[in-house]
């Protein structure tokens, strides 16, 4: 079904997304979509996280002065709900990334553009709000890579966002057995103009996997190279462990995201949800981190918020609203996912973000 | 199918009105009475509390003289299963609250009616037995709160029950798809005499809940300023949290209804009998507490006094028992309930309420 | 379906009568003898107890000179099996318990024979082997009790078993729904001789269960008499809580059935598996226990043994096996069952029962 | 239907040959070959274990110089992934052990031959690759057992693999109830020659088990006799206890496969996966120790080395792609087990086994 111009009246909750959209997918699509990798014991693990989480609210507190702004990196954040970085959103709808971007401008949310991104930074950019990254895949060529970093310093991006944990990247089972392909009309939009890198040709012995697709993977010695080549913060995605949160850290990164890649990285690592609190402890109180992977109410906002999190990502909602109802249906989503955050607190007894801690999350004492 | 006006021969125990309930009331009011809010996951919590909870049944025990019988803030209290405060049930039934009262009366059981019920203060109570209780939701309009105060205080109730934990209320997303909207027939009896609250107008970038709905949320003044506008003791509904019964009971609250709204309020509390302990322990052995949520027998009932409680509140069955038989059916429910209460007593070794304590409950060493 | 003259092909474990029996009794029958009480929930509770208990094998132990023998109350034990004593059996057989007291003959197994059995002592002892005991309830008239008691001593009876968890029976649920009644043809056949017990006229206020039903539950008192009048050693039956067992050792009984009834009598209470560790470490090492309810194969004989039995009732198979092949069809139960703890304990290392102790039971370390 | 003689095209993953071989066997052949003992409730430990580790990446190591080689036994090993003995592969494919032997020659993978295999050491050694061992049941008549050790000795085999843990064998209910019998096509062909051993009277008092099933099994003498008889290392197959692994490691055996039998030993048993960190606990860093039972991946796999172990067996997959393709099949099984694998290591940050240890396993707070 084409995408809707007017928002769908059947829209509950912001999950409503994820039904709806079935309807505006091919099967396949869907399937690639809302899989993770391998047998998604991952995409699973993180809603079981985020569904075991009970809050403890509270009684009496006044919340009249109530808003959900903080600041991120040195820039005012109106609300804590930011759109993932996403591949080929064109895939879900032919304005792809510039309806999402339109979307981040009307609902004062922060957009990270995905180097994979179905239109280009130049494209879609103008369209967004001024809270803007960009999140940058390493390329096999470094002056492809250095070219990203300036394109997105001249479309005044805020940050730049290194995801680290996909080197390899395998599609789920489920998808795979759609029978999944990526369209010849999606094209990874900001790349068109860089040479394909060359093919590898291994030896007898080799390995496809660590001689082959790790060759070029990202190593310190690149990240290194980066933080030299530019003044925009970098902000690493797909922290799990508190060492490399340290690590990385201690080497100026500005911030994290805690992730799995929505579960699509590695089949088997836990729920970003779930490592978040060791992970704070490790950083510390002052330090950005953001959660990534999950995400589906404004009660698992506060959820992610209670774990440590300064702010959250917002992916499948996000390219679901997008495929049922273009800008538009993004825009929506997000009004939803702030209004059932805004009701959560309300309800909890919680009037800012600074009111959200562990103390709002109910264990009982046989868990303690 | 219209209400019977006799018991039905199908009901072997009282939960068996859940089930019943669906042939006499439509498929959206069911899901609106059954529904707990959002995703429903407190509305399982509090089941699966109950169902988890394993009795230690000791033998030998002469309960020969055994009796339900208490006090409960100055008054007797034959049995402790209480008719919890219940919006609307004309809804369920034409004669509504009228008929639970006369099957309260019948029963020796305390009615607690609700500010939001379908049959007024004046034409409910004098259906009821002495015991009777009025729960109060704060008016927008203070004059109209005392007013409700003074009515509840001419028709003779004994207490006072103020309900905190649902300045927002959500329905869940089972009644919204179910398409559920309350008949114009179903009132607001109390309320039809107060002026509607004035409309409020956002400024920009304020909120439709922290500036919108909270606006009016009641808060420590007003609960201060009500004790002292009245001599009955005031009890609290909606606490889940020992550091706000603690601050409660130092107030003056007369004593507490540790209640989620049977799921109604916050998605993702922890169910009331699971905190309801270490509430216990906080405010100390000789305050009175009743448990709300989740109760559907005898045993749960046991489960909630074991667990700390003096008495318990019944909902649901008692709204799916009108909509079966009215009156009559309420009054068989509280029955059944008794004598399956009573039946655990004895089979598990307890004489009176006294008996019921901590020691009665069965946790295996794996969970201490 | 009448009962098989033969042993029946497809019964591939002794738990394969469970199954087969279907065929053989009407829907309400099975409900009646399948279900516990109430929910069931401790019924489940049972089979979940012996499905979560995992043996830890060990190798390389001899096992040739292994045997089942051990020695109970002064009697030589062949095996550990013994036929927990169950009412009515002539509803599933026109023999009833003849047929179980010839396959207990047949098969060196211990008979407890119900008070509320279909065929009288009388009937059933002289088909009984050597190992036969009776099962007593106290009846409302203490000559009826007597009587039973001398009868017992006069058919040979090597113990009494007192059951007193079942002042009250409700049955399941799903026994009520499928309608079951006891059949007229079927009746205790040990009582009919007996005065039935005046009926109870109850003064206003008082309770069916307290002042009703329990007023003939037998106490202390009744426990103490019965011991001064046989030199039969008595064993109590329904023992769940270490004090109790306790007490009951102390007093003069002469070893204790842990048992929930099968789960027929207090809807809630832990399984006997659960805690039969605890009463074995209170009565300690010497005292006879025997463990009822639940027990389905050879595999769950052994995890009672280790769990600190001396001998396992085995109840609802018993009927079953009776119901699909009379005698037949419970000695071949009793075989198959016989076997598969034979198996087990050769793949597990151990050649007698005194191998079979809790170093057997598997516990990974987040358990411990 | 007939095995394929190219790989088919529908295969994602190594497990998909699970799925695939329903094709290629009969109902009861692939209820016999997939399923367990008893209830199979060992089976489903085995994979419930395997399915609850989760694994904890790394970021930003290199892992360009990976591989998966190591050193067992003193023979250099390409890598861990080695083929478990399986009786009567002809059940599933006419070239049976010879086309899993060719597989094992073409992914320079270690073939463990069965005693009980459809073809003979001699047809079969022929064509596997350097990396050859052979499993040994030990025989009624000792000179038959020296004959085997002899055959496997000639055929060059590096090991010999005595299984411990099958004095007994009882199919899976699901095999019986599928009236599984084995074809007269499909015979131990390396016993063809040894006279059948003779059939044991038992007396009368004797059980079938103890007296007879056991009376041929191997105990610690048998195993001294034969650690005295070869030069070939020993290594002990179906170890589940640390304290068996202490007293076979220091009576000489040469290394332990800790498993249990793909569940098809002991039903309660313990899963593999799960006591592999004690054994490896008592055992010490250096000694060999192989996990076999369950492996369905190559994250498994990694499971099982961050566990403890150095290499893998694998059994199921294994016959179930002979099943499907012949020795075409088994390879590409091999060969996506091993991609699996690295990609596995790779996404986690491990360039060799080496890497791969408990600090991989993530474990929250709450299990630790």
């Amino acid at each position: 079904m084409a995408a809707l111009n007017s928002i769908p009246g059947e829209v509950h909750c912001a999950q409503d997304y994820e039904i709806l959209a079935r309807h505006f997918l091919s099967e396949a699509d869907y399937a690639y979509i809302a899989g993770g990798c391998g047998r998604d014991s991952t995409l699973r693990a993180n809603r079981e996280a985020f569904d075991s989480v009970r809050l403890w609210p509270r009684l009496l507190r006044d919340v009249r002065h109530g808003h959900l702004a903080s600041t991120l990196l040195g820039h005012a954040l109106p609300h804590p709900i930011m759109l993932a970085p996403l591949a080929y959103q064109t895939l879900a709808h032919p304005q792809g990334e510039i309806d999402v971007a339109r979307a981040a401008a009307a609902t004062d949310s922060c957009l990270i553009l995905s180097t994979l991104s179905g239109r280009s930074i130049e494209e879609t950019m103008p369209h967004a709000g001024e809270a803007r990254w960009f999140q940058l895949y390493f390329q096999a060529d470094q002056a492809a890579t250095l070219d990203l970093v300036r394109r997105a310093e001249s479309a005044a991006c805020q940050v730049l966002v290194v995801t680290l944990d996909t080197a390899i990247k395998l599609p789920s089972l489920g998808a795979l057995r759609s029978g999944f392909s990526m369209p010849a009309r999606v094209v990874a939009a900001n790349l068109t103009n860089y040479r394909a890198p060359a093919q590898l040709a291994l030896a007898r012995g080799q390995s496809r996997i660590f001689q082959g697709a790790m060759a070029g993977a990202p190593n310190l010695d690149d990240l290194r190279w980066l933080l030299g080549q530019t003044r925009l913060p970098i902000v690493v995605k797909g922290v799990l462990h508190p060492e490399d949160a340290l690590m990385l850290k201690a080497m100026g990164i500005a911030g994290l995201v805690v992730s799995n890649h929505g579960g699509r990285s590695l089949d088997g690592a836990p729920a970003s949800l779930e490592v978040l609190p060791a992970i704070r402890a490790a950083v510390g109180p002052g330090y950005p981190l953001l959660l990534d992977s999950g995400v589906r109410s404004g009660t698992d906002i506060f959820r992610g918020l209670a774990a440590g999190a300064n702010a959250v990502l917002v992916g499948r909602l996000q390219v679901y609203a997008l495929a049922v109802a273009g800008a538009l249906g993004v825009a929506h989503m997000l009004r939803l996912l702030r209004e059932e955050l805004e009701a959560c607190m309300a309800q909890a007894g919680c009037a800012t973000l600074a009111d959200i801690g562990p103390q709002m999350i109910y264990r009982n004492k046989d868990e303690a």
